[in-house]
């Protein structure tokens, strides 16, 4: 890691809890060259997994009143702000990928305990259990961090007349499989979802089926 | 605006709250196509406001133990998120441009009351007044989230050896004025910057004048 020690500079003190806490924000940074499949609402690029990470967070803040009110937004933030850090080593696995699924645990628990290593070690093992919290998917927070991070992507796809779904050959069944889980965070959001669904069938550019 | 109505698309009812909701989420994408000066840590490329507001809300939660133990991390989180939001339709002033700032809060109100009209108005009205309190930087959140704001770029420009200060003929006194709000935020935070600054001072990159 191109830490304070290793370029030389002292500026401060460089075991701090300060300084670890300034590596971490240096390193985090490659979140920004990570792209995703989805594309920009005007289709002009591929986002990346930061651009993904602020808009989640938008929309946790503007959607919270879908979800049940005693869930924690501020716990739902913090897990949704670091849930793709371990993307850093471990790369985006798309969400229709059943290859890049298999060993994908394990290459991001592996991940996890290297970025969340570099903060002082109390900071560091919380931010390692809200990443747990969010993969376990058991608490309301983590059931609603992980409806929106299903809900981001479908809303690009379905704005953008589903270029991303129809390069990849995604059909309707594989995309009601993926958004099941929205329904367990917010009955609201469910019904959103289903709409957009049934109306990228019919208007052609979510198949039900692949021609054979 | 190209709302749900008027590209003509019926899914869910449009005038109910959800679908403003969404049609907001849809309009703050363009965040991510406005260039800032920064550059990222990897010297790639500039950071664009949506990548920038992901980094602050990540330092938000990293370094909230500089800060005041009453400030309260959720409204500033919910601060940062939408800082910049203003900047879709008013642009990003560099912050050493002194033409750009003389009419800058006055682009920037309007363009908050039009991003943020979008919304259903209690909810609207919340994320206006947000904006407002960091605008005005009175309460310990919007310090923070003030402090935040520049000590990024800093951070940026001094770990990639000033290449933006130096593109834009930037000086050492220019630096300290701009930074002096840390320190109204987080004594550490303040010097670790004063550290920072006489360190890129000392290595050639910020110069303390320009020559005549």
């Amino acid at each position: 890691m191109d830490s304070i020690g290793s370029d030389n500079r002292q500026v401060y003190p460089k075991q701090s809890a300060l300084m670890q806490k300034i590596d971490f924000i240096k390193e985090v940074d490659k979140l920004k060259t990570i792209l995703r499949r989805t594309i920009l609402f005007d289709k002009s690029r591929q986002e990346n997994d930061a651009e993904h990470t602020w808009e989640l967070a938008m929309m946790a803040v503007v959607l919270y009143d879908s979800v049940s009110p005693n869930t924690d937004l501020l716990r739902c933030l913090k897990m949704l702000l670091i849930h793709d850090l371990v993307e850093i080593y471990a790369g985006d696995t798309y969400a229709y990928d059943q290859t890049g699924i298999v060993d994908q645990h394990e290459r991001e628990r592996h991940s996890a305990e290297k970025i969340f290593g570099i903060l002082p070690k109390s900071l560091g093992d919380e931010m390692l259990h809200l990443w747990e919290e969010f993969e376990a998917r058991t608490t309301s927070e983590a059931k609603f961090a992980r409806a929106l991070d299903r809900l981001q992507p479908l809303l690009h796809n379905y704005y953008t007349d589903g270029v991303s779904w129809q390069k990849h050959a995604v059909t309707a069944p594989q995309v009601r499989y993926s958004m099941a889980v929205i329904r367990d965070s917010s009955d609201e959001l469910g019904e959103l979802v289903d709409s957009l669904i049934d109306d990228a069938v019919k208007r052609g550019f979510l198949p039900e089926s692949l021609p054979s």
